[in-house]
């Protein structure tokens, strides 16, 4: 018996092999394996309907690099929407876009038929917009194509897809899902050159690890990203936490 | 006669070939074969020592995921020295480091010995941040690993070396290295499905052009990016456009 998929993505690129690195490793390349998620890397070119398969020209009104054609952007739309029955919701990976953040994973893991665009050169024709959903932005920086990002998007999204990260606790305790900054780890050996595990993580103490381990996310994010704790909403055993570091720190001053 | 590359950059991941995505693409594959680069993806489990070439374990302390263990991270790093009679600049892809952005890009291509360490699973051990120069985060959102990390980021900064990218106009001209976001593209058709290429582009009159794409370029920043627009420096050219944009508004709407 076949499954369902949970979720299918297309991405539209010229370098549909880049896409390798997505889907040969990890987890992603498991849950594609397994049926959670359909994913397919068209070629642009195939789009095309020129004998030399052109993708890009030159810029009306002239200007360095060249422009991707609008033509095989919308004849993906067309097929895809008469081979599937349904829209696509597709998104644009481009630097005009809104800053791509775990709401957005989050978010776009519920839509069932995602599709990517990837523009190369210096950008997309315009009109393609008319067909674009979302505009989506890694950061503030410049790359020499929206593969990389798309595929930093897709594997962000697919770990809020059940079934794709086995331990779904382990989405949870990680950064952001809960606005602090995660605690550090450490695993063998105990003295490493001199360097030790903290003695607390070796107590065996599972309420004072944990303290340890919230003290220390908490101290973290209020170091090194103010802005999360701020948005945070505190509960009662982080409060109590917050409370005994002021004291410690209180006490050390004197 | 052999080039001396520009820059050495290395990176230390458990799937070297992933960084196939960067390495065999677009303009980073010609900078490698032309030797502007040295690139070089090393396996973590090629500097362990134990027989089964572990390169993480559980975590002491407790919890779910698997830490990644300091010695590979160390041996690596040693042997680095060793061979190239240099310490490296040593990066980690981590979501607790300053978000990426275009001036981390520029500031890291004058760096001559770059190292990316890719972290899996629940995260590095703590113990490795001795020997770590920076954390970069691409974003506030998990992924699987750091390579797709590592990869956008070395992406981003190899267009700052020079010979990378063949037209420094097109990096100049680009989003975010002067701080407005960029203005439409168009090519051909000129008509396509009803939609017009705008007439100003087809003029051939350079000054309206050029006047044409700052508006649209001053406009989307304001209005999708109001804090670049704050932090610009604007010309005495984009202060005339300025100028244009405010009094059309308020002529439209008497």
């Amino acid at each position: 018996m076949k499954m369902i998929p949970k979720i299918e993505i297309d991405v539209v690129t010229i370098f549909p092999d880049m896409f390798k690195a997505l889907t040969d490793f990890g987890v992603i390349s498991r849950a594609i394996r397994d049926e959670i998620v359909h994913f397919k890397a068209h070629n642009l070119r195939d789009y095309t309907k020129d004998k030399h398969k052109v993708t890009d020209l030159y810029a009306y009104g002239g200007g360095p690099g060249m422009v991707m054609k609008p033509e095989p952007f919308f004849e993906f739309y067309d097929k895809y929407i008469e081979e599937k029955g349904t829209k696509p919701y597709i998104i644009l990976t481009s630097p005009q876009g809104k800053h791509f953040d775990t709401g957005d994973a989050e978010r776009l893991a519920q839509k069932k038929n995602l599709v990517f665009f990837c523009g190369r050169y210096e950008g997309i024709d315009e009109r393609v917009m008319n067909i674009v959903d979302e505009e989506l932005s890694i950061g503030d920086f410049v790359v020499t194509g929206g593969e990389l990002p798309a595929m930093l998007m897709i594997d962000a999204l697919l770990r809020f897809v059940p079934g794709v990260v086995g331990d779904i606790e382990s989405v949870k305790n990680d950064s952001f899902y809960n606005t602090l900054l995660d605690h550090p780890h450490y695993t063998k050996p105990r003295n490493y050159r001199g360097m030790e595990v903290p003695e607390v993580l070796l107590s065996g103490n599972h309420k004072k690890i944990d303290e340890y381990r919230k003290k220390e996310s908490l101290l973290r994010t209020i170091l090194k990203r103010p802005d999360l704790f701020i948005k945070h909403d505190l509960d009662e055993f982080e409060k109590r936490v917050l409370v005994n570091i002021i004291r410690e720190l209180i006490s050390n001053e004197k």
